[in-house]
C-alpha cells in the first residue's frame, strides 16, 4: 500500500455511514456525503415551497435542517399539486427494548408530514434483519417490535391512514412477490457494492435489502392499495439508509415502479458528542422515553458535551462553543420556540449565559417530552395488533 | 493452466450434476455421485425393512433401484417402528406447461409412500426459484405452477393428509421465520461451494435455499404440525437435489431441528439416451402427459434410443445391447409385471424379439398411463385451490 492508498484508506477511515455502522474522527462532513450517495441538498426553496402547498408552517426538523438531503422531492411536490396523492413509508429496526430520542426523530417528523399532507403512512418494524444482524432470536426480535409500535403508536399518527407491520408477521404473498422482483435485478456483485458484504456474510443479508426496498411500492398493499399501483412513495428517514433506497431505485424503473422519492435527515448526536448516531446499546449516550425526570436530569449534567469554558471567569469572556455543544444540539431538536431558542444561543455564546443554565432548561423540555410520551403509550393497550389497517387512504 | 487441471477440468465437465444442470459425457456414474455427494446407497436389506414395516410389497421403483441412494432412511424406519409418525416432502419447480414422465416419477412414488406408510405430505411448487432462474413473470410462473397442480393432485394423494402450495402464494409468518433461521446458518462462501453461485448471479438466488430448506420442518407449517415440532422429515427427490438438503442438514441441528430424511431416485433418461435428465425444453425428449396415443407412438418410434442391432440378420444373432437400450429402459419404470419385463428383456437379449416389438409394448404401457393421467386430471375443477388443508394428521 502507498502513501497515497494509505491517506486515502485514513479519510475513509475517518467517516463511515452505512446502515449499520456510523462513525467519525471527527463531525460528520453531510456536503461530503450528499456528494458521495449522490443525493441532494435540500435548499430553502423547497422548504418555502412545502409550507406553500400544505398551508402550515414548515416542521421543526424542516426549518432548521435536520431534515437536510432528499431524492425527487420535487417531483412529489409538483405530483401533490396537480392532486395526486402519495404516501410515506418509515421504519424501525427493533434492536432494543426501548427508544431513545433519536429514534423518535423519523417518526415526528413522518407525523408532521402526514398531519400536512393528509396521507397514507406504512411503517415497516424490520424485525428479521435485527433478528440476522443483531443475533436476536426470532421471538425477541418480535417482542422487541411489539414494544417498539407501542411506542411509535404513541407518537399519535392517524390510525385511520397508517399502517404498521413486522416482516415476520407480514412477509408474504404480494410483498413476497415484490421482494423477488427486486431481488431478480439486484446481482452479488451489486449489493457487495453497496452494502460491502463479504463471502463470510451470511446469506440472510444477502437477501435481505429487497425486504427493505418493496415498502416503497404500493402493490406490495395490496389490501391497501389495490388498483393503485402509481401510487408514488415518500421515505423520510435518516441518510445511513440512503444505500437502500439508491438500489431500489435503481431497480424501481426496471420492474415498473415509480422510484420513492426520499427526504433525509442528519444523526441525532449522543451526549458525549457529535461523530455519530446514538446508540441503544450504550445507555448512557441517551435519554430513552423510558428515562425518569431524575435520569434524564442526571445524564445532561453528567454526559452532555459541554461547549463552554472550562472555568466561569473564561466563559464569562469566551462564551461557548455551540458548534460542540450538545445541549444547544438537542434544545434545537426539541425546543419549539425559536425565539427562545435564539436567545440561549445568542446569550450562551456571549458568555451570558452558563453551561449549567442551559442544561436545566434542556432537562425541562426532554422531561415534558419524555412524560408526555409515557402519558400517551400507557394508553396503548395490549389489544392494538402490529396489523392496522388503513381505513381511509384518500 | 496445465495438463493436469486441465484433465480435472475435463472429469469435472464429463458429469455435472446440480439443481439447474443434470449433463454428462457417458452414462451417469451413481455410485461416483453417491461418493462425491456423501449419501448412502439403498440396499437390499432397507428394501425389505420397508416391505415388513409397511406390510407391503415394495413399489416398483424401489425393488429395482429407481430410488437407489438416502440419508438416514433408517432412523426414520427407526422411528415409525417405535410408533413415531413423519411427513413426506415433495416439491416442483414449475417451469412448464404439461409434465412429463420424468416428472411424474417422485410423485408417483410419494403416492405410494403415503399411502404405505400413513402419513402427511407436502408439497411446494417452488414458482419463486422458476420466476428467477427461468427468467419467468411472477405471473405466468403461478400459472404455472397451479397448472401442474393439477397433474400433482391427478396423482391421486390422499387429499386429506396432503398440502400443496405455492411459495408466491404461502411464504410468510411461521415459514418465512425458518427461512431466515437458515439463511442465519450459512455463509455466501458456503453457498458458493454448495450452488457455485458468481457475483454477477442475482441475490434471489443466494436467497433461495433456504425456501426450499424449511418445508423440511415442521414448525413452518404451523396449521399443519401445531406442537409437533419434533416430528420427523423424509424427502423423497431425485439425486440432483441433493446439494439443498445436505445444507438443510447441515443447518438443522443449529436451530433446534431434526435433520430431514431424503430418499432420493436417479433421473429418468430421455429417449434419445440415458446421458441426463429429460428436458422440457426439448418436446422430443420426453413424453408429455398431455401427449396423445399417436404422439407416443411416434416419439418412441423416432426417438427412443434402441439397443438393438443394424440389421435383424445382425439381431438375431447377436441380441440387443440392453445397457443403452431406451424402451427397455422405460419399461422397467413403468411395466408393472415383472415377468413380464423379464421375460422381454431375456427375448430382446438374445434376438428373438425385435425393437419394433419392444417399442409397440411400450406405447401401449405408457399410452395406458398416459390416458388414465388423463381422465384423473379432467376430473380436477378450477375450484381446486393450491391451498389444500391436511385435515388429518395423525
Amino acid at each position: 500500500m502507498d502513501k497515497n492508498e494509505e491517506k486515502q484508506r485514513e479519510e475513509e477511515r475517518e467517516q463511515v455511514v452505512s446502515p449499520w455502522e456510523v462513525s467519525s474522527s471527527g463531525k460528520i462532513d453531510y456536503d461530503k456525503l450528499i456528494d458521495k450517495f449522490g443525493c441532494q441538498r435540500l435548499d430553502q426553496s423547497l422548504v418555502d415551497r412545502v409550507q406553500r402547498l400544505t398551508g402550515r408552517p414548515p416542521h421543526v426538523f424542516l426549518r432548521r435542517g435536520v431534515f437536510f438531503a432528499h431524492r425527487d422531492l420535487n417531483d412529489i411536490l409538483d405530483a401533490y399539486e396537480k392532486g395526486e396523492k402519495f404516501y410515506l413509508y418509515t421504519g424501525r429496526g427493533p434492536s432494543s427494548e426501548a427508544l431513545h430520542l433519536g429514534h423518535l426523530v423519523p417518526f415526528m417528523f413522518t407525523k408532521y408530514l402526514q398531519d400536512a399532507f393528509k396521507v397514507p403512512l406504512v411503517i415497516q418494524l424490520t424485525d428479521d434483519e435485527k433478528c440476522m444482524w443483531k443475533n436476536l432470536s426470532v421471538e425477541e426480535s418480535q417482542r422487541l417490535a411489539r414494544e417498539n409500535a407501542k411506542d411509535i403508536i404513541a407518537c399519535g399518527f392517524d390510525v385511520t391512514k397508517t399502517f404498521i407491520f413486522s416482516d415476520f408477521d407480514y412477509v408474504g404473498g404480494a410483498f413476497y412477490k415484490n421482494m423477488v422482483k427486486v431481488a431478480k435485478c439486484v446481482t452479488y456483485n451489486k449489493v457487495v457494492g453497496i452494502f460491502g458484504f463479504t463471502g463470510e456474510d451470511h446469506i440472510g443479508k444477502v437477501s435481505f435489502p429487497p425486504v427493505q426496498a418493496v415498502p416503497s411500492f404500493p402493490s406490495s398493499f395490496p389490501h391497501l392499495f389495490s388498483g393503485k399501483d402509481h401510487l408514488r412513495c415518500l421515505i423520510p428517514c435518516a441518510i445511513d439508509q440512503d444505500p437502500y433506497f439508491r438500489m431500489t431505485r435503481d431497480v424501481a424503473p426496471r420492474i415498473g415502479y415509480h422510484k420513492p422519492a426520499l427526504i433525509e435527515s442528519s444523526f441525532f448526536p449522543a451526549l458525549q458528542g457529535e461523530t455519530g448516531k446514538m446508540s441503544a446499546s450504550d445507555p448512557n449516550s441517551a435519554i430513552y422515553v423510558t428515562d425518569s425526570a431524575k435520569a434524564i436530569k442526571n445524564k445532561i449534567n453528567k454526559y452532555a458535551f459541554s461547549g463552554g469554558q472550562e472555568s466561569v471567569e473564561l466563559h464569562r469572556k469566551l462564551g461557548a462553543n455551540l458548534e460542540v455543544d450538545i445541549p444547544v444540539k438537542y434544545l434545537s431538536f426539541f425546543l419549539e420556540d425559536d425565539a427562545e431558542l435564539e436567545h440561549i444561543k445568542k446569550e450562551y455564546g456571549a458568555g451570558g449565559m452558563l453551561t449549567g443554565e442551559v442544561k436545566q432548561r434542556l432537562a425541562k423540555v426532554l422531561t415534558e417530552l419524555v412524560e408526555r410520551h409515557q402519558v400517551a403509550r400507557a394508553a396503548v393497550t395490549d389489544e392494538v395488533t402490529l396489523l392496522h389497517a388503513i381505513t381511509e387512504t384518500e
